[in-house]
């Protein structure tokens, strides 16, 4: 603990003339004034050097005693990370460092004020500093510090600067919904703010703006948006965060091609303004079906090949029992060839990338490689060699070619063979090797339900105020339910969702039929959603809209893997902030107040 | 309740092509798709005239039997606000409205689809309609279909969109702060939030980012700003709402003077651009304790003068005994004098403004007349004359003046007397009559600490971050609290504080004794504020910053007198928003998940 009461120098009369990171050898001559942060300091003889960084980058300080002999005896004292104002000279560097963007230059000092003094921060200063998250988060100021996080940080605005201005261009308005809004029942990830005026009442805090947009819509708001954050209260995944920001829009009087025409747009400014990549247009379009026929995922990255085939129907009686039983029991076998890449897959490998089926709850993963002596496999001896070359045959085998199956429910096999195609570029370097290479995808036509698995009802896909496609509007109170198809689309980029949205429902008709599907009666549907429907018999607008997931956005756009490294203060994976410590325990008269109580459950 | 599923028509193939309120004489000839709502429909023989409206504007829309049989059928059943699509032809008016922009044309349609059917509205969607808000509320998106709420919204936009262009231009950088923050122990306004993961803990909604800015400052990020909702349990008056919008500035190596300088301009840009009044720069600049002094308030409304006259010196041992004593207790006695407006204000009169000033906890209210006769007032026998042409001498009083007086303590006649000077403009018209001039002025210097009248313990009066004056920082730990000031600033505007702002502690030692002057221990303000002493430690800049309502300076460009008004979906004076009726009960397994329970105590 520092106990001395340092005395300040005031900056008064001393106004910063520009950024560290901004002066090159046009600026020699010029006398300047600097702020910001000791990154380093060095004595050499009558000399004291100074890395000097602000938020611009950094440049060197050159302290005289000939020149100014206060100056250099305070400038000797400085330490890490301690904050001066210094005027001086810029002058050409004598020995130049091309790795530095300022490195040409240097200021020669003639006056020097303490701002601040420190003492050893917990965590270095650079970029590359490989300290653990956890202290990173703590200390999340200093680490905010690093020139990439700032970068970051900067990046993100840029972001939301572009979205702003294009979409004020298209005649949208940005229009803030509230935050204390009416808890849905069914949402078991609302967060809950008890209401100190109204007794035993709760606002929730929005997932997202879903009803208040189309209600602006119903009012004639025409074209919308927002960026706003949405908060869920879930289990928090390495890319999840119990609030994130959402870029929302609606509109009025259009259809999903406008929606996707107007939106694919903004991204291509996104990406050309801020990292200088061109992406060509329209997007290419797959439908869900195709989606997970080809890549297993509603979201492919589609930057490689190794499609899934498959070869159901080929193994229907075959020798191998597993594949056998699958195709007689509607369930499927399909592969992926992984074509010239047998040799770097010895067994070892293969069984790493079994792992990774199984973990997605596949029973094992079969595998062929090919070579020139044949097909060698653990299970080739259950196969005709006719069955065998019909199956290299439609996966296209070659000599060097390894092939890998997953038989099992659809449902699985997308998921335990898309991991591991997504794991086998991996391990051959691929992601990395693409790092730079964007590839987006337009998903649409989407299920309008899927099961819920635990209870065996039907769920929205998307959300309740989806429509259905047109042409299956009419099969909404029939059973067959899990054949229709939404007027919904997905933006998929190297196989993160970065955005979504939907033709919603504007009859409250259909909207009802939609409810009563989903198995609400209409009393309950009336008590979940009555403002919906009844703001819907005055005159709704055919509507549409989309919302992207702004930190993943940006995350990719920076390049790094984690959404916390392009948020300032995140919570940590157990919903904490580690610097502030929040949540805490509330004081016993605040939740008098609130007319609530702590009521913890003893685990059973 | 409307029973027959409408079978709608689908507007696939028609794209709108221009807003309702665009067409002028220049698109006569053009063949057009409007989309929007039906205003008003009347038929006249073989025609039937549409008001249309969409959020552009109203136009006139024709259907002519002859021309298109079909369209002229469908027509004739339109119904008020039913949605409709209509491609037609402009042409020429025949008999032209003046009144409207588009009154010059009128599209003649030879086609329409009908969009979406309509029941009788709850309200009418005009400006002029005078239901009660409370209705208005209810049906919010029905009332926001009215063109001036429309309006209000988008000049919410064009006032954030020049913010934000301003703000980055000065190379500000917008960062999100968390919503989910620690609870402030003294936070006796927090929102609070349980945490599911976290049992028995919880988070609180922000009432401003204040720390969390400040630990950017201390990270480098130089200029920080954000438009963000910050939130306040408090009693709901006229102008206050649970959530509302702050435009939030911090910024680094500053003084006041910069952070005024950077502020004041971006007002200028904003009163331009978007109500096309200029503002002259530098703003006027006031003391706090001038403003007290002239006007009992640090928020005048120096649109007008009826400044405050200190007369207590005069009236010290006089034959009135309220105001000899109130001479005598070190009270104060102050008046102001009505020019010229005698005559305007009755007995009746001057007793509604004695009722203003009971409702501020004044006694009464003095008056007395200036008429050709001499001084008329019920207390003017109690004055010698030599007295009383002291008085009307020192309050400059001529013929056909009126004077008011309070007596009191002095924060007694501040309020009282200020809030008479406001009445006496109300009455006088003076507000109306004014109210398209805009009168800004910086109130600096406000006291440092304030005395919490319930337990007569000092707390700051702007927040504990708030840095004393340069020459007050030494009596920081002396009991001379009430006479430090502090490096605050308010901006206000015709009465309204809209702004306000200050230079913040930046050492650390400085911090501490801040809060052992607020009576905290080092214990208690390291659990409050740990983070902040500790970032403190490790190099923070000078830094300073300042905060706008953007609701209240949305309200006073608009010209309305609500900050609902500029508010899409506002909740009412009992913090319940009457279109979803949030707050809410919750489920009890909801409750039961958060580990926490509903605990209503009885009223004593």
């Amino acid at each position: 603990m520092r106990t001395e009461v340092i005395s300040l120098e005031t900056i008064k009369g001393l106004k910063r003339s520009c950024y560290c990171g901004e002066l090159r050898a046009e600026n020699i001559g010029q006398e300047v004034v600097l702020m910001g942060w000791v990154q380093k300091k060095r004595n050499l003889g009558g000399l004291v050097f100074v890395d000097l960084r602000d938020r611009g980058g950094i440049c060197q300080i050159v302290f005289d005693t000939d020149v100014d002999k206060e100056a250099f005896e305070k400038a000797e004292k400085l330490g890490s990370e301690y904050v001066i104002a210094v005027k001086g000279e810029v002058r050409e560097r004598q020995s130049k460092n091309p790795n530095m963007p300022t490195g040409d230059v240097e200021v020669f000092a003639n006056e020097l004020r303490l701002l601040n003094k420190s003492e050893t921060p917990p965590i270095y200063i650079k970029d590359d500093d490989d300290v653990s998250e956890a202290l990173r988060l703590k200390y999340r100021y200093l680490d905010l510090r690093k020139p990439k996080m700032q970068r970051n940080l900067m990046l993100r605005q840029q972001v939301t600067n572009i979205v702003r201005r294009y979409l004020t261009e298209q005649n949208f308005c940005e229009i803030e919904t509230p935050f204390l809004v009416k808890p849905t029942p069914e949402g078991a990830r609302d967060y809950l703010v008890p209401s100190r005026v109204n007794e035993g009442k709760f606002y929730a805090l929005p997932q997202s703006p879903q009803l208040l947009k189309q209600l602006l819509m119903v009012s004639g708001m025409d074209r919308y948006f927002q960026i706003v954050k949405c908060f869920r209260d879930e289990d928090l995944r390495a890319d999840r965060q119990p609030e994130f920001t959402q870029i929302d829009t609606e509109m009025s009087f259009v259809e999903a091609e406008d929606v996707m025409t107007i939106m694919e747009k903004m991204v291509q400014e996104i990406f050309k303004e801020t990292i200088n990549v061109d992406i060509e247009l329209p997007l290419p379009r797959m439908t869900y079906a195709e989606a997970m026929d080809r890549y297993g995922s509603d979201k492919p990255d589609t930057r490689f090949g190794y499609e899934f085939v498959n070869i159901t129907d080929l193994v229907e009686g075959c020798g191998f029992k597993v594949f056998a039983d699958c195709a007689e029991k509607g369930k499927s076998v399909r592969g992926i060839n992984v074509e010239g890449m047998a040799e770097k897959f010895p067994r070892k490998q293969i069984s790493h990338l079994e792992d990774c089926a199984k973990t997605y709850k596949a029973k094992g993963l079969a595998w062929m490689k090919i070579t020139e002596e044949g097909v060698t496999s653990p299970i080739a001896k259950f196969f005709s060699e006719e069955d065998l070359n019909a199956i290299v045959e439609r996966m296209n085998g070659k000599v060097g070619d390894l092939l890998l199956f997953v038989a099992d429910k659809d449902a699985i096999v997308y998921d335990a063979l898309g991991q591991v195609r997504l794991a086998v570029a991996e391990k051959l370097g691929i992601l990395e090797e693409k790092k730079n290479q964007f590839n987006f995808l337009w998903v649409t036509e989407f299920p309008l339900f899927e099961e819920d698995e635990e209870n065996g009802r039907y769920v929205a896909k998307h959300h309740p105020f989806t429509s259905p496609l047109d042409e299956d509007i009419d099969r909404l109170d029939t059973d067959e339910k899990d054949t229709l198809r939404a007027k919904a689309y997905d933006i998929v980029l190297n196989g993160y969702e970065v955005g979504g949205g939907s033709v919603r429902i504007s009859d409250s008709e259909v909207q009802k039929k939609m409810f009563a599907a989903l198995g609400l009666s209409e009393e309950e549907a009336y008590n979940k959603f009555g403002f919906l429907l009844d703001a819907f018999k005055y005159g709704a607008p055919p509507h549409a809209g989309m919302a992207f997931g702004l930190d993943r956005l940006v995350m990719l756009l920076a390049g790094v893997d984690n959404i916390r490294e392009v948020i300032a203060f995140p919570k940590n994976q157990n919903a904490i902030c580690p610097m502030t410590n929040a949540p805490a325990p509330a004081e016993d008269a605040q939740l008098e107040e609130l007319s609530i109580k702590v009521d913890i459950k003893e685990e059973n």
